[in-house]
């Protein structure tokens, strides 16, 4: 099988470290790909994840964005490293450089105290705790959706402690989390995010759905939450600065993403040529078939212009930039374009391509589901349209 | 919730069973779909198939489309019944509408003598047993594909009886079906069909993979045929006219898909047309999003196409035809056609769209296995490159 | 060169006539494709239509869709005799079934009195004069676009006179018109219609810009109307009903353009298949790569999508319908489909597509121009989301 | 009106030229694009491109890319410099910046001996000449077209001579060229490469045909070569060596041409975007339309991946690499994207957007062009497919 190479070049640290997450992934997640321990939705049980992280630590590959004194890696690092552990839906579970986990590292890196680091960030970082961030509100409540400003959860100070009331949807991982972040409203309308220890009889889990992805242990659950009390001490940040504390979460949460997506659908790409250079059809190998190959082409394309854009974004998150227009123009990019990918691998694979003989039929469902979180395509490009407008209205005055 | 109205309209008599299916499947079969009786795979147990048709028996819209005489309605008048028996992906199972059973039936209908209809088709007909159409064979040995000529399963006269040997896949149903049509190769090269009552021990099954669709009992099974010994009496027809039987299936068969997922796309597009008129997002109703509005105007469109190239290409079948070029030009048109509209309405409906809280998410996931089975997209366009070719040569003589 | 068969048989009435005008426009209308007789614009001058005229009328294919009593083919019928008459860009000149004359003559026919008709109809129909429809308003003066309610342009009544005031812009085939129908706002709101002699000095033309298309004699003009005064019996109907009016006009008008330039593309097709069969590259003829197969395949489904739309809002209209829904859906959906046929046939022809040796070039054009005229395809959309919606509360209540 | 930035940053030399580019063209070229001097196919005149050179050269922005020593700036430099010398479909033409002289001094600059360069290079880069580059062959003789293995032109040696016959098709500049480099097979079987001087009564002008693309001098023409003598000291380097050159001055020259195409689709988006900010219809900005400002978003997300594709294949090439694959996947990217990006703008200027009143029309033209020079997409997809199947071959050595 043919490997594709990449042309990310961040720093020799960061290729160092990549190709022994590459290596990792590839010799010892790969055929944990077939180990039959999921839950009942598909989705790999923790027992599954916390081996893997057992041989991730041997090999010196867990958590590998994260340096021995706590600091990240730059995002343009980040995504190398994290492509490469993406090369199996595994892979980023092995390496603890899952959603949301990352994400929420990547949150209380930035914004706990050393005391909430302590207790809520050291096992996450080490790899012994999952966690889940609790902001989606259901659509049936007409709630938040992709909506922020519609946040209907309310949390109210009484004493030392606040008091957390809301439902909320879609909080993957919940089930069976250690460490959770919970967005609030205070009665002044400024947002609040909390740290809570897991699970908690006040955080009710309503509801686990089936959903067509299947990657992320814990699902996605609807929750109720029926007067959670949290000490303040557990209040991330100040009060008010919920979702300003949930915009620098944002960014780097959904360029992680693409990069993990990517790195599967490179995997997928190479599995699909690797099937169409073997396969013989009406005569010849499939890939001579030009209809066969020219899809294999347009992935090439389609890998190399996701690679790339995941790339520029990341160097302007690492100038300090929030990067919202550049993660939105990234993300829809990037997500469509793996989308085209996933398809083409399973439509050249034909029959073997739509069973769970390789993962290419999990990559097209998982790719499928991240067209829609993080933002949907749309809003992002509603978005980008008000940009057009702003930058216009500025350049008249 | 607002319902699709079509422009068929090919008999009063078809209209009629067409509105008693369509009140039974929105009626009686729609609640079925939170029915837990689900196979590991997914797909609903023969239990609860039969339990539907009990259902289906009493209100007098079981096998609609054969009439009391065996004969069966035309293609045209097919494809309204068949389309509205598809409003659920239950719906043609409880119809007695779905495939491979619908296929078998007609070739039965057309080519079997009365000894094999009265063993073979009554008891699919009265809907009292599922069938299987053993031809698909495995890549793996370099086997059929999506090209027929490259079979590899054999039949050799042995006294009165015939000697079958070779390996299946795909094979629709299968497993728990209780008539197979099987397909071999006699030494002449010339391809025989062979009428088989399962299960068989000589017929073993190896495998029955997940795959990302999950409407069909039994699933997709590779099968290994060992020494398969059937009298000469369940040959199909003449020997050496397997290809030519082959043909007289396919073109009803791959255009009975159409109309069943056409069935259900519409009824995802009313779901999602729901969802948009009352949920709300940034201050309107989604569908006042033209982002969200105009991808309900895109699926219109697209339902109206395809409902016309169906109807269209039953008119051709009608006039006995084999209709080859245009069931090709169909499949291409109709699949792709619901593919765009299953994506839409997963993209509409946000979360909710990838969760099985509606039956969207399974017909995104139907609709993309039906892209490749019955011949991948790329094959059709392949032969109907061909076809203008030859088109061009006859012009030129 | 093989044709593309159409699988439209509204009448045998209108096969006859459309196999007529088929061979009058492959015969003798092709060879004057390469008539230099062009105005600057690359549109044809009104001498080489006069005498193309000549030959149709010899030929009994002038104006082939009025019949001798005056009364109109039916849309079904219509749409053959159009397609086939489009089959040059410079058939429908010559066949006197071109825009905008096809649809004034329609409105007349429908709304005009008998003198009215004796004098602005009559030499429409003996294909002597060329006619214009003035609706459309000018987007710097922030006028009509897209949207009618925007109309600025002023009638009021003056004695026996109207006097009308105003600007016009997209006035296709103004500069030469013997005809004009000016639509315009009176004082309390309603539009009114009024029949015209042109040239009148109070109709000044500003300016003919160069566009992208070429098939229409006299361009697109921008005119200014400057107390333009019309007697009273030459407004078209009732006061207030110009909307009504235009609406009569609008859905077969814009239907009509679809029948055209359909035909148009089936020929572009046929020059691009032709080629694709004769060329050869890289060791075998171009068709044989299945890159430009592919491509020709898809026009093949994309030509009958067509057809089978223009045929159902054909037969809708025939109703008695508006169509107002029908006709926009069908006009994205050809519109759409003409420009990816146009597209392909000039990419099949790699060099030779992008000059003017074939009409492939030209029909690119024309077909970039219609995704715009008679509505873009985006306001299209948007009345049909607008729809999806109506119908959704209409089915609450 | 508001501008778009890029993010390219190759060096502050390159980003102070390419300053000053941009503002040439914005500021003095821009201005001429409402100039009529066209010859009759809708190219620019020689004595407009000199008189706007004269402005280039006072400007300090002539030949920008080719420093005072004769040497290149880099490929990631040049991409700056001739992106922004492309913001007007003029802006290569005054800058000297335009195909087919950018490459053909490139690979003058690469290839020539001092007396060549002397005589054919200097007048080049002082803008005082134009050229062309004779290599492709007319499908009707079933010459090269795409494919250079199928190259008829021949040139064998006579004396101190060779003398060359053959026919070539879309000569580019051609028709008023002083300099031309033809390539022709030897007895052989190699290529050779000459440097002529023009015109010349042996190299015949045959045609020059009305094309899509209105942006270069001469236009494409079709030439006969009858015996045409060259002096063997006016052959470029080696016999036999001629495809190794055309292979050196063919990634930079089809990268060269994305370069300029993507600046002036970086100016229609511009103008799209004003217009879209603009102007009103039905009660709001047309952008705050989503089904318009949609368009906008997507525009924003292809200008950067165009951007990225290009700089990254100018990457590759200086390191050395003839950057075949890379340049190939650029070329298919970018100019899928570039026809996409015009398309919009088209549309969403509406009736505006076909005519000349802007140059996004003349844009939409151009690029629809662009996808087929310097190798069509479908080539480059076959090309890029038979790289899969090379790597997956190695791999299993």
């Amino acid at each position: 099988m043919s490997r594709i190479e990449l042309s990310l070049n961040p720093s020799p640290r960061a290729v160092a470290i990549a190709d022994r997450v590459e290596s990792f992934v590839r010799d010892v997640v790969v055929p944990y790909e077939r180990d039959p321990r999921r839950d009942h939705h598909g989705a790999p049980l923790d027992e599954l994840v916390y081996e893997m992280r057992e041989h991730a630590r041997a090999a010196g590959v867990l958590t590998p964005h994260i340096l021995a004194d706590g600091s990240h890696m730059t995002q343009r690092e980040t995504a190398l490293v994290l492509i490469k552990s993406g090369l199996s839906p595994l892979g980023p579970l092995a390496c603890n450089t899952m959603a949301p986990d990352e994400g929420n590292m990547y949150l209380l890196g930035h914004k706990a105290t050393e005391e909430q680091k302590d207790h809520f960030l050291k096992p996450l970082v080490e790899g012994r705790a999952r966690s889940a961030f609790f902001m989606t509100e259901p659509s049936d409540d007409n709630g938040a959706g992709s909506d922020p400003s519609m946040m209907l959860t309310t949390c109210r100070q009484d004493g030392n402690h606040w008091v957390i009331n809301g439902r909320k949807t879609f909080i993957t991982g919940a089930d069976g989390a250690s460490v959770g972040i919970v967005m609030a409203k205070a009665e002044d309308g400024g947002a609040c995010m909390f740290l809570v220890d897991l699970p908690d009889p006040a955080i009710r889990i309503d509801d686990v759905p089936n959903t067509i992805d299947s990657s992320m242990p814990g699902s996605h659950a609807t929750v109720t939450i029926d007067n959670l009390r949290v000490p303040a001490s557990q209040m991330l940040g100040e009060p008010g600065d919920g979702f300003k504390y949930a915009q620098v979460r944002l960014s780097p949460a959904r360029l992680s993403h693409c990069m993990r997506w990517l790195g599967c659908c490179i995997r997928a790409h190479e599995i699909a040529s690797d099937y169409a250079c073997r396969r013989m059809a009406f005569g010849k190998a499939l890939i001579e078939h030009e209809g066969v190959g020219f899809m294999l082409a347009e992935n090439l394309i389609d890998i190399k212009q996701a690679e790339l854009m995941i790339d520029w974004c990341a160097g302007v998150l690492d100038t300090g930039s929030l990067g919202t227009t550049e993660s939105s123009m990234a993300k829809v990019a990037v997500s469509e374009a793996l989308m085209r990918i996933a398809d083409r691998c399973v439509q050249v694979m034909g029959g073997t391509g739509v069973t769970d003989k390789t993962i290419v039929e999990q990559v097209f469902r998982e790719v499928r589901a991240f067209r829609i979180y993080d933002g949907p395509t749309e809003v992002h490009k509603w978005s980008l349209a008000k940009k057009v407008r702003r930058d216009w209205r500025e350049a008249q005055a």
